[in-house]
């Protein structure tokens, strides 16, 4: 009788299963459709379109895609958070063009000649300390700081649709690779808890570290050398150089994304998917292409989406809620 | 009274499973001991030493400690077959002092002033084309070639003891990772079938690739851009950029490894593990330590190993076999 218990109870839980929406947050919508008509299609055994588990790797954006760009990426705000902590250090600062232009909020003198002065800051707080000491301050950072707009911590200005969908992709036997212009020392710090991805599976712009033995020690040290930007065609040159094969979905939101998404889905041996995340919710979050905030532009890429057939998602009308419920 | 029987059965299996030997072509010596020793401690929940799994991560050297790299490296044999098979095409070659070297068999030209001339060969048959066409030359290769001195191909001049470490590690919560000088484009085309290693937990050496739509195609060309040298300090530095967390375990065969066996076991916050492997066996592989046909040299990581407790496998006398039986 007990047994007979259990086997009901297991077979409830089944059809409770089978029936739950995968992807609450998401309106019933034709985007929605096409996310869970390709997952299912390449992960169910028999389907003509199955895809054998080890290629099934996705590739994701991260600002803006997962997370809120606007009206700032978070990584500026921390670059910004460590200059003025760092500021009482510095007196030499006092005459830097492009820590003046911070303090100034000069957002023309940073982003100008193609955002020169935003790397030197970059280079100021990310650079020159051990790989623990950076990690530690991020970890400060995300701890405590807060964005303004939303009012919440920054690991909260995640898009609750695009973390149901990472473990969509994942319980159906996906890889999440995020691929992002952003930091990946950076990154790394936090998207373990934020989006339950591990960090060798995270790829981003990048510079050097230098190894070396301090006294009997090993430590690494973050370094200029060999500076890498993550981004256009250098998605898809990390992608080869990270991952080694080529994915078979892949997410974005600006024209950044583009030569990624043309890497996975055009030729692709196995079936593949491309989505844009369009920012069009001026309420909510953000209604932007080309326009500020966006920190990189939406244009050639929306084009391509037609031309492709990527899903290009309208956070206004597909998404129910933008953010999660705050713990 | 069948449940009862598949109860025994289990109760059986389990109770072989656990007797079985994992390492069954280690003989049973103080390096085998060592290895089951740990990978136990760090494994078995309720240990003192345990680890979290998403922590347990493994690199291994690959020429010389997961694969024979006498009388020659493999890769180093691909290009040389490889500039024969192209030599008909390229009538200036003859003028080319590299070529003309490799032809000649001058290794003491092609090795002088750093590997020059074996760079430049490398450059001649590793780069310029399409990353596809690469890979099928690869493929190619490896199934064709053989090895003149075991009489056997290149994929079955592994070290079968090392195979079966691998397995051991994974089936205790290891990822494996290879962290080699070798070429990582050259491994991943082989590693899957060969280590159960997939592309993406392989760091090696590695140059730039240039990703562009050609004819509305999207093409990655491999090219000399941003060379790398997985090697030395090398070799932490690219498991800091590959991977962003400190390994707790590491193997490797020459001073060239001697970086990241530090990095890995000097102040590690977890128990940690480092192994070299010896190679002593002159009459089933070669004897060498410092003297040809080392790739590597191994001086100074044979006296860090006894300073830090790293375990010294000798190959003659731990190991009953050195490469699998042939398939």
């Amino acid at each position: 009788m007990k047994h007979l218990h259990l086997v009901v109870v297991a077979a409830i839980l089944g059809i409770l299963t089978a029936h739950a929406d995968p992807l609450p947050s998401w309106n019933n919508s034709a985007s929605k459709k096409s996310i869970i008509g390709y997952v299912e299609k390449v992960s169910t055994v028999g389907s003509a379109d199955f895809v054998p588990v080890e290629a099934r790797i996705a590739t994701l954006d991260n600002d803006g895609t997962l997370w809120s760009e606007a009206p700032l990426p978070p990584q500026a705000a921390f670059a910004f958070a460590e200059v003025k902590r760092l500021l009482p250090d510095h007196p030499e600062w006092k005459d830097d063009a492009s820590i003046q232009a911070l303090l100034n909020q000069d957002v023309a003198a940073l982003t100008a000649d193609h955002g020169k002065g935003l790397l030197d800051i970059i280079a100021k707080t990310h650079t020159g300390i051990p790989v623990d000491e950076f990690d530690a301050n991020v970890a400060n950072w995300i701890a405590t700081a807060k964005c303004e707009k939303y009012d919440r911590p920054y690991n909260q200005t995640v898009y609750q649709p695009m973390l149901e969908l990472l473990v969509y992709l994942r319980d159906h036997g996906f890889e999440t690779w995020i691929v992002s212009g952003g930091g990946q020392d950076f990154m790394r710090v936090f998207v373990e808890k934020t989006y339950g991805i591990v960090p060798q599976q995270v790829i981003g712009s990048y510079a050097g570290v230098k190894f070396e033995m301090k006294d009997g020690k090993p430590t690494l040290t973050k370094t200029l050398d060999t500076v890498f930007l993550d981004d256009k065609a250098g998605k898809p040159e990390a992608i080869h150089r990270f991952i080694g094969r080529r994915p078979i979905a892949a997410f974005g939101n600006s024209d950044g994304d583009q030569a990624m998404l043309e890497y996975v889905t055009i030729g692709n041996p196995y079936p593949s998917f491309g989505l844009i995340v369009h920012h069009t919710d001026g309420e909510r979050e953000w209604a932007y292409d080309a326009k500020p905030p966006a920190s990189g532009t939406l244009v050639t890429a929306l084009v391509a989406a037609k031309e492709h057939g990527w899903t290009v998602v309208d956070m206004k009308n597909d998404w129910k809620i933008v953010f999660p419920e705050l713990p």
